[in-house]
C-alpha cells in the first residue's frame, strides 16, 4: 500500500476558515506534527469532529474510517525552527505504515511546512520518495488579512518574510525595494521578533526613499482570532514597534486607499486600473 | 438594522475546498451576483446543504433562520468585464434590505471582486459607505496550484495578473521584470485570452532575458476541477499555446527544483534557504 503523508494548513485560526478537506485529512491522522500551537489547535478540530467531513477512502487507515468517533492521534509538538527534522520525523512514521498529518497555521505553502517536507525528501533517504504526499491547502494569513480589511491586494502583490534566518539581510532588502519599485503591494510575514527587533524599522527606512509619506501601512495582528487587532498608518508614521510576531504587515502601493466610515471601522482597497 | 453584503471565495472549484464560513454566507442568500459559473456553482452549494455550519445570527435575515430548508436566492448571473455594474446592483440590493452574496472563483480579494466592492463604494452612493461588507476569504488558484504541485511557493512569490485590461503592458512587463529581478516565484493570473493571444509569449521573451534557461515554469489548468492538467517545463521550452484562460502559470525561482519519481507525478518545490 502506497505509504501517506497529509500536509495541512488549517487556516488563520477561526475554525469555521478550515475547509472540509482538512478537516477530513485530520480525522484520518494516527499521527500529528507540527509547532506546539497548531498541533493543539488540531487535536481540538478532530475533537470537535469532521463535520459534514466523514472519513473516508481517501483516509483509508485512520482509526474511523467506519464513522466517527473522536480519537487522540499522537501528538509530536514541537519548537519553531525544527522544520526539518519534523520533516524527516514524518517521512519515517509514513514509511512505518502509519497515517502522519503535518499542520501548518494559515497555508502550509505560504512559509509553511510545505517546503520543509519536499526539501527532506529531495535530499534524504530514496524511499521516501515513494510516499504520496498531499498538500492541502489553507486560507492563508494573507488571505485572511486582505479580508478583514477590505481589499488591499486588489491588484498585483507580494509575499514576502522580512526574516533572515533563511537568507541574508541583503537578499531582504533588496526584494522589499524592487517590489516597491514595481508598485506591487506588499505583505510581509515575519516582521519582527525578538532577536531582530530592528529590522522593521530598517524596512520602513528603505521603503522611504521609495515610496511616498502618505502610502498606506496596515498592522493586521492575528486576524482571525480572539485577540485580533489592526492599526492602520501611513509610512511616514509607521514604525517598527507597532509589530509583533503575530502581525502581518501591509504596505499599500499608488492605487491603495482607506475608506473613511464615520463611527465606523475604515476600509482599506486597492483599486484595479493602473494608469 | 444595518443593511449586510457579503462577498465570497467560493475556492477553486472542488467543493471540499469551500470553508464553513462561506457555506454559511451562502445559507443566507436572498440573491446571488457574479460572473455566470461561479453563481452556478454557489447555487449548487446551497442546495448541497450548509454541512455542519447553520446558519445563525451573523446571517440574520436568511430564509434559514431556523435551520436548514434549501432554498433558491434570486440568481443575478453576469459576464465577465462587468465588475463594477454588479458591485453597485449588489450594493443596492443590500440597502433595499436584502442581504445579496457576491461570489467569486478563487477568493474574492485576489483579482475578485473585493476591489470592484470597495471601488463602487468610494466614488458612489455616500449612503454605501453604511454597508457591512463582509468579505469571507477562499482558498485562492495561486495556494491550490501551489498544493497541488508541491509548494513551488515555499520562499518570497508575487502574484500578477498578466492581463492589460486594467492597467497598460509596459507596467506590466515592467513588473514581471523587477519581479524576476527580485528572485521571486512569480504566479501569473489571466495569461492569455483569444483577445490577447500573444501576451504570454511576449512575458516569456522578456524573462528570457532575466532568468536562466532552465527555470521551471509550470502550467497548472483548472486545478480542483475535474478537467485539471498540469504541465510542467523550462524557460527555454515554454510557449504561450501551453496556456488558456483557465491556466495559472507558475515561474519559479533559483531555489525551484523538480523531484522526478519513477513511475510517478514528479513534485515542484521551492527550497527556503536563499544564499
Amino acid at each position: 500500500m502506497t505509504p501517506v503523508l497529509y500536509v495541512v494548513g488549517l487556516g488563520p485560526g477561526n475554525s469555521e476558515q478550515v475547509t472540509a478537506e482538512a478537516r477530513r485529512a485530520l480525522a484520518g491522522a494516527t499521527d500529528l506534527l507540527g509547532y506546539f500551537p497548531y498541533v493543539a489547535r488540531a487535536a481540538a478540530l478532530i475533537e470537535a469532529g469532521p463535520g459534514r467531513s466523514a472519513p473516508d477512502e481517501s483516509c483509508p487507515r485512520g482509526p474511523n474510517a467506519q464513522g466517527y468517533v473522536p480519537h487522540a492521534p499522537v501528538r509530536h509538538g514541537s519548537d519553531n525552527r525544527e522544520e526539518l527534522d519534523r520533516a524527516r520525523h514524518a517521512l519515517t512514521l509514513a514509511l512505518e505504515g502509519r497515517l502522519p498529518v503535518v499542520v501548518s497555521g494559515g497555508d502550509a505553502g505560504v512559509f509553511g511546512m510545505a517546503s520543509a517536507i519536499f526539501e527532506a525528501i529531495d535530499t534524504g533517504d530514496p524511499h521516501w520518495k515513494t510516499i504520496d504526499v498531499r498538500v492541502i491547502p489553507g486560507i492563508s494569513a494573507v488571505l485572511a488579512a486582505s479580508a478583514r480589511l477590505g481589499a488591499p491586494l486588489g491588484g498585483d502583490f507580494c509575499v514576502l518574510s522580512l526574516s533572515d534566518n533563511l537568507k541574508p539581510w541583503p537578499v531582504v532588502a533588496r526584494r522589499l525595494g524592487l517590489a516597491a519599485e514595481a508598485g506591487l503591494v506588499i505583505a510581509l510575514y515575519n516582521p519582527r521578533s525578538k532577536s531582530r527587533p530592528d529590522q522593521l524599522d530598517r524596512a520602513f527606512a528603505l521603503l522611504r526613499d521609495i515610496l511616498p509619506p502618505d502610502t498606506l501601512i496596515v498592522f493586521a495582528r492575528a486576524i482571525g482570532r480572539e485577540d485580533e487587532r489592526v492599526l492602520s498608518t501611513t509610512l511616514a508614521q509607521a514604525r517598527g514597534e507597532m509589530a509583533d510576531m503575530s502581525t502581518l504587515v501591509m504596505i499599500g502601493c499608488a492605487q491603495t486607499r482607506e475608506i473613511v466610515r464615520p463611527g465606523q471601522e475604515s476600509r482599506i482597497y486597492t483599486a484595479r486600473s493602473v494608469s
